[in-house]
C-alpha cells in the first residue's frame, strides 16, 4: 500500500495525479492485475475522466457545485454538507485494471483527486494487486 | 462472503453498518486486504461518509431526494423510478482496504447502507479478500 | 481480461449487456471470485440497475440528461461536456461477487454499459478474478 499526498489550493478543485499513480504502477513491477484507489476523507472522492483537456475537469467542478449547492438549508453545522454530498456522487474507490506492467484503461483517462472542501493537505491511497 | 441484514424503517434512509462491517472484518482474522461490500437490490446503495455527525447523512439523504425527485414524469409504472435512480447515483458497491486487520480508512469514514425504496428487509455482501 | 464490444445507436443510451458478461462469468470456469468491470471511455460509464423492466433505464437515461443539461455555458469546446459529468456520475468500474460459478447478486439486478456521447463503437473491459 503506497500514499500520494496532494495539496488542494482552491474549495472544489480536481487534481490530475495520473502520472504519479502510474509511476507506481510501474514501480511494482506486477505483469497483471488491478490498481485500487481509496480516498480516506469524508469531504473528497477520486474520479476517472478525460484529462488531456483540463477544460473538462472544471466543468465538472463547476457541475458538482451546481449539483449540491453550497447554501440548502442543511443541518449539518460546519458549512460544508456540499461538500459531503459531492463526496458521495464522486465515490472514495476507483479500479483500474493493470496489463503488460501498465494502467489498462483509455488513451484519455486519467486519475482526478476531487477536493470538495479545501484548500487541505490530503492524501490517495493505492494498493496494487497482482493476478499471480 | 458473508450478509448483514438490515431492516429499514423509511422511503430514503442511510442505514449505518460500519460497527458491523468492522466486526466481521476483525473475524475474518486477515492481516491486510480489501474488504469489497455489494448491494443485490436496485433500489438501494451503499456509500462511504461521514458518520460522526449522523445530520450529514441526513443532508445527503435529502439531496438524493432532491436530485431524483418522486414524481416526474417516469415511464417505470411501479412509482418508485426516483429509487432506480438515486441507487444508479449512490452506486452498489463500495472497497475498503485493510490493513493490520482493521479497516484502514479515515477516522470519520462510516458505511452506510442506502435505502431508497423502504422501508423494506434489505442485505448487504460482504467479502473479505486476503493479500496473501 | 476479456472485452465486450458495443455499438450503440443514441446519444444517451444504456445498453444491457447483461447475458454477455454472464457468459464469460460461466466460461471462466471458477467457483467463487469477484467480476470487475471497467470501461475506458471518458463519456460513458457502467451501472448494476434493474433490467427486467427496460422502462426503468430509459427513466435513469432521461435523470442522468437532466442532472448534466448539454448547453450550461460549458468551456470543453467538444459539445460533450455533458457527456463526461454524466460519466464522472455514473463511474468507470463495477464489482460483482461470483458463487458456485455464477454472479451472485440481485435477481432483478442487470449490467448496463452507459452510453452518453453516442452513437459510437464501445467496449467494456471484464476482469474475472477467483478467490483460490
Amino acid at each position: 500500500m503506497a500514499e500520494i499526498a496532494i495539496k488542494t489550493e482552491r474549495r472544489t478543485q480536481f487534481v490530475d495525479v495520473t502520472a504519479r499513480v502510474a509511476r507506481l504502477v510501474k514501480d511494482a513491477g506486477i505483469r497483471s492485475g488491478i490498481c485500487h484507489l481509496y480516498v480516506s476523507h469524508t469531504t473528497a472522492g477520486v474520479m476517472i475522466n478525460e484529462h488531456d483537456d483540463p477544460d473538462v475537469a472544471c466543468d465538472i467542478e463547476m457541475a458538482f457545485d451546481r449539483l449540491a449547492p453550497r447554501d440548502a438549508g442543511y443541518r449539518h453545522a460546519e458549512g460544508n454538507a456540499d461538500s459531503h454530498i459531492k463526496a458521495a456522487l464522486a465515490g472514495t474507490a476507483a479500479a483500474i485494471f493493470i496489463a503488460d506492467g501498465q494502467l489498462d484503461w483509455g488513451r484519455w483517462q486519467g486519475i482526478f483527486f476531487c477536493e470538495f472542501d479545501g484548500p487541505r493537505e490530503r492524501r490517495l491511497q493505492v494498493k496494487i494487486v497482482s493476478d499471480e
